[in-house]
C-alpha cells in the first residue's frame, strides 16, 4: 500500500513536492493539503484528488495520512513537527527545521522522548550523486584526513526580498548541512568577510561573502557565497587531505566547438542541478517509510546543527568577529543516526 | 489508473524493466509475466503479484493487460508484435524488433493498416540527457549542417558467447538508431575494416571493428566497435559540422589528485551508463498510454531501419566490401512519428 | 662556435626560421640567404647581416656555410639535398623532402653512399611536448599495443589555390609522418572517402576528407582532414590500445565563465599551435651539429615514405580506391636513425 | 654584440639561470661569475668560459659586464643591487628584492636617484602563459571588476629547513606579486588561518596555512599555502568578478584511459611548471637591455612591496591578529613601470 503523505504548506516548493511524490516517487499518495491560503491549498489538493483539511494539526491527526511533510512557512516549522512527533507520525521537514536553536532542541528532545526516529529534514544535497562520490572517495582514505575545504555558491541573481542574513540562512545552510556529513565532523566557529560588494546587487545587500568555519577536528572552510554572480548557478566544492584532493564535478555538458571557443553550459538554476537529488530524496525516504524503518537522511540533531551554525554566521557577519558556535554535545540517540 | 503491462520474457532484462514499472515509474502496473521457462516467469510474477499466463498469446489476449512489453529472445520478437498489434494494444519491443527486414516490414504493414501507432522499439539512448543536448545543439544549426560523425563504442569485454556479427546486430545497433535520429537522416551504404585483433578476446571473435556508415546526406559516420577494450565502458559521440562541432560528454565524476595524478573513473558497464535513460523511456512512454496518446518513442520504421543496417553491416564484414542498405522509401505514416 | 647556417628561400617560413635562427636558438647564425626572387633574399639576408650567394649551389660550397636550410620551393628541394649530400654538409629540408619517391630514394642513396646520416625533414610535431607525452605513453605500454589511431587535421580556412590533393600532400603529410613516428610502423595502405562537402569552401575543393590508413602491423588509421572547418586550428589524436587509450591534449588556455557558459580559447592557426615544436626542433638540430652528431630528427628515410604515403593518398582519392603504398624495405642504415 | 652578464652567486639557481643565459637565451652571454664559495664559482664560470672576480663589487665595477644578476643568499641582495645602482648598471635580483623594507626602499630611492630604471626582480609567473592569458581576460572588462581571488600553491614535499615564515617569505611571496600585478591593486591587510596541520610534515611547520588578504580596492584573496600536499606541485588560480570568472588552467597533459580511470600527469615539481616562464622572463630581459630600454619586469617598487606583504604575513601568523600591511604610497616614477 501507498504511503499516505499530508503536505502543510502549498507554495512553490510544496506544490513541486506534491507533483513529486504523485508523479515521480513511486509507493506514494498525497492525501491530504493544508495551507494559510486556503484556496491555494484547494487548488493543489484537487490536481491529485487530496482532501483540504481545516489547519495542520488536523491534517496531522487524520486517520488518512501516514506521514507528514512539512513546507509552510520557516517560523511555522517547528509547531508542525512537535505535533508530528506527538502523533507518533514520520514528518520530512523543509530546512529550517525550526527557525531558533531553542525549538530544534525541543523538537530534538521529544523525537529522544519519543525513542525512535519520526524527523527528517530537507537537505537534499546528501542525495546528489556528485556530493556522494565525493563523500565516498573522502570515506575511502583515498586522500588521508581532510584539511581544507573550499567552497563555492553562486545564483545567478536574487530578488529584493532576499536579504544579506539569508546568504547564511537561506544559501551557506546547505554547506553548513552537508559539509558536516561530508566530514563527519561538527562546525565550532564562523567567520565572515566581505569583499567590495557586486555593482549588480540591490543596494542593502552584502554580496558577495566569503564564509570561514573551523570544524571540531580543525578542518578549516571557505565558501564563497555569491548571489549574483550573472554567469550562471555554480556549485563547487574541493576537499583538500593529507594525500590528495577530491573535487565536486560540473554537470555532465555537450562540449561545442564554434568561433574559436570550447564551451559548455553552466546552469542557471538550482532546479535543474539538484533536481535529481530531490527525487532520491524523496524515494528514499518513501522506501524507508514503507518498510516501517526510521528515515535515514538528514535528523532532527542535523537540523539543530545547520540552524545553530547559520544564525552564528549572521551574528558574526553582523559583528565583524569570529563566532564559537556553542553546540551542545551530540547525544548518543543522533550518534548514528542521520549519516546517510 | 495504472497502466497495465503483460511482459513477455523474465530474463535479465525483462526482470530489470519489471522492477522499473514497479518501483521506479509512477503509472504502470506489471500484472502478467511469462517466459518460455515457466519457473523463471513464475518467481518474477510472484515479486510484484502478477498473474503467470500459459504464453504470449494469452498474455497479449487478457483482460488484465492493457499493454505489453516484448523482451523475449529476439527471434520471437516479430510474432509478439504482430499479435499485440492484432489486439490493438501498445507495445513495447526491446530491440530488435525483428531479426529479418521481412519481419520488420510485416510490423510495419500492420501497424499502418492498424492506422494508428502500437509499436515502441526500446532504444533507450534516444532519453540520455547527453544524446538530447547533442540533439539540441545539431537542431539549433550553432554547428551549421553535419558533415561528419566520429563514434566509439566500447565495453571492457564480452563473453565467449558473443560473435563478431553481435558486433553489429547487438552492440552498433544502438549508434545505427540514434545516429539516424540525430541527423534525422537515412544510412545509405555500410562497410567494416577490421584493425589488428586485440589478443584479449576469445579466438573466434573480429575485435576491435571499424564500421563507415554513409547517409542519405552524404554524412560519414566512423564507429569504432572495441567490445574488450579492458578500460571501461565508454560511449564516444562527436558531429562535425560546417561551422562547428559538439561532443557527447563523459559521466560526471569527481576529480581526484593524488600521487601525481588527477583522475575521475570510467563506468564499466552500460547499466550505470543508461540507467536513467531507461527510466525517462519508460516514464515517457507510460505518460504516453496514461494520456491515451500514440507512443512517441522509437517507431516500428526505426526498427525496420536499425534491422537492415545492422544486417548489411554483418553482410559487409563477412564480405569485405561496402554494401547498400536498399531501404524501402520511408512511408508518409513514419514521417512525424518516431522523433522524440 | 656558432653554426653557420646558409637558408634557400626566403619565403614565409624561410624568414621565421632566419628569425629563429638568429634570436631563438642559441648557438646558430645565418650567414647567407639566396631566393628565386633576389630582391627577397637581399632583404631577408640584410636583417641579419648575411651574405647573398647567386643561387643554391653556391651557397652550399660557401666556406662560410656549415649546415644547409632548404625553405625552397617543394620541387626544387631534392636537387639542393643532393647537392648538400655531395658537399658532405648537414642540410635541413622543409617537407616534402622531394615531391617524387624516385628523387626521394636517390638521396636516401646519395646518403648511405656517404655512410652518415646528413639529412633532417621539417616534420616540426615529433618536437610537441603533446605528442611527446603520446608517444612515451605508447612506448610505456600502458595501453598495450596500438589498434587503432583516430585523427583530426582541422583548418579554419583555406586560400583559393589550396587543392584536394593538397589535403593529403601539405596537410595530411604531417600526420603521416609523426603516426609512423608514434607506432614505429609502416603505412601500408590508403584510402579516402569525401563526406558531403562543406558548402564553405572553394567549389573546386573537396572539403572534408577522410584518410584511412592502413599499417604493417595492422593498425587502422583514420583521419579527418577539414581545412575549413571555421571555428579554429584543431589537433586531435587519439590512439586506442589493447588495455587502454592515449589523447593528445588541447592547448593549455584559461577556463572563463560569463553569461550561462564555461569556455576556453581554441586557436585559430598552426603558427601558435606549434611555435615551440619549431623552437625545439632547430634547438634539437643545432645541438646535434654542434656536438659533431648526426642529426636525430626526422630522416631521409622518413622524408621517402612520407612522399610515399600522402602521393598514394592522392591517388587513392582520384581512383576511389583502396591503394598500396608499396614501399621499399627499410635499410639497415635507417633503422636507428630517425627515432627521436 | 651580446649583452655581458656578471652573475653573482653560483647555487642551484645561479647555475640555471648561467645555463640559460647559455644555452637556451640568445643575445646574452655570462662573462664573470662569484660565489661565496670559490670552488664553486670557478667550475660555474668554467662551464661557460667567464672569468671569476673577487666578489660581487669588483664584479659589478667590471669593463666586460653590462649586466648584474643577483642569484646570492637573500640577505646579501640589498648590498649588490645598491652597488650595482651606483655603477649605473642594470640589475636583475632574484627574489626577495632585500629582506627588509627599509632596504627594498633604500634601492627604490637610489632608482629613483639615477632617473631610470635599471632593477628587475625575478618574479617570474608575470612570464606564465596561462598568468598573461588570465590578466589579459581580467584586463579586457570580460569579468567585470574583480571582487574575489581564490588560490592555492602546493608542494609534494619540503626538506626539514623549511619553515613556517618560509610559507609566506618564498612561497606566498609568488602570489603576492603576481595578484598585485593581475588585480593592479595594493594588499593592504593580511591575516593567517591555520588548519590541522598535515601529519606528512617536520613538527616545527604549520602546514598548511590560508592566507588571507584585503586589496586597497576591497578584493578579498584566500590562499591556500600546503607544502606537503604529497600529489603535486600544483597552482590553481581563479578570479572572480562582477560578471564572470577566470581560472588558470592546468598545464597541458595527455589523458590516459586504463583500468576503469581517465587520468592525467600532474607535474612534482616548479621547474616543469615556470620553464617557459623563466626562459620568457630573461628573454625579454635581455632584449629590453639589448634595444637600450629599461627593463618592463617586476620593479624595484614590486620587490618593495613583495617584501612588506610577506613580511606582514609573517607577523600575521605569529600574532594570529589581522595585520595591515602600512605600505607607502607609490610613487610616480613607478606608476607606469613594472607592468608587463
Amino acid at each position: 500500500m501507498a504511503v499516505r503523505v499530508g503536505v502543510i504548506g502549498a507554495g512553490w516548493i510544496g506544490q513541486d513536492h506534491i507533483r513529486r511524490l504523485t508523479e515521480t516517487v513511486t509507493g506514494a499518495q498525497v492525501t491530504a493539503v493544508t495551507d494559510i491560503d486556503a484556496a491555494r491549498a484547494g487548488e493543489a489538493a484537487a490536481r491529485v484528488g487530496a482532501r483540504v483539511p481545516a489547519d495542520g494539526g488536523e491534517l496531522i491527526a487524520a486517520d488518512d495520512v501516514d506521514a507528514v511533510l512539512v513546507t509552510s512557512w520557516g517560523p511555522t516549522h517547528a509547531e508542525h513537527v512537535l505535533n508530528a512527533i506527538a502523533a507518533g507520525k514520520p514528518v520530512f521537514c523543509e530546512k529550517p527545521l525550526a527557525t531558533t536553536a531553542e525549538d530544534c532542541l525541543k523538537i530534538v528532545e521529544a523525537e529522544m522522548a519519543h525513542g525512535r526516529r519520526l524527523v527528517q529534514v530537507g537537505f537534499m544535497r546528501r542525495y546528489d550523486t556528485g556530493y556522494r562520490q565525493l563523500k565516498q572517495v573522502i570515506d575511502s582514505g583515498r586522500i588521508g584526513e581532510p584539511l581544507i575545504v573550499h567552497c563555492a555558491h553562486r545564483n545567478p541573481t536574487v530578488p529584493q526580498s532576499y536579504t544579506s542574513d539569508m546568504a547564511a540562512l537561506d544559501t551557506a545552510v546547505h554547506e553548513i548541512d552537508v559539509l558536516r556529513w561530508l566530514l563527519d565532523d561538527e562546525i565550532i566557529s564562523t567567520q565572515v568577510i566581505t569583499p567590495r560588494a557586486t555593482s549588480k546587487r540591490f543596494e542593502h545587500l552584502k554580496d558577495p561573502q566569503i564564509m570561514l568555519f573551523e570544524t571540531a577536528k580543525g578542518v578549516r572552510i571557505d565558501l564563497e557565497v555569491f548571489v549574483n554572480c550573472q554567469y550562471g548557478y555554480d556549485i563547487q566544492c574541493e576537499t583538500v587531505g593529507e594525500e590528495g584532493l577530491v573535487r565536486l564535478p560540473d554537470p555532465a555538458a555537450v562540449g561545442v566547438r564554434t568561433a574559436a571557443r570550447h564551451s559548455t553550459e553552466v546552469l542557471t538554476d538550482w532546479v535543474g542541478r539538484f533536481r535529481d537529488a530531490f527525487d532520491t530524496e524523496f524515494r528514499e525516504w518513501i522506501t524507508a517509510l514503507t518498510a516501517g524503518d526510521e528515515p535515514t537522511g538528514p535528523s532532527a540533531w542535523d537540523g539543530y546543527a545547520a540552524t545553530v551554525v547559520s544564525n552564528a554566521t549572521v551574528a558574526a557577519r553582523q559583528s565583524g568577529r569570529v563566532i564559537g558556535t556553542d553546540m551542545k554535545p551530540r547525544p548518543g540517540f543522533y550518534a548514528t543516526r542521520g549519516l546517510v
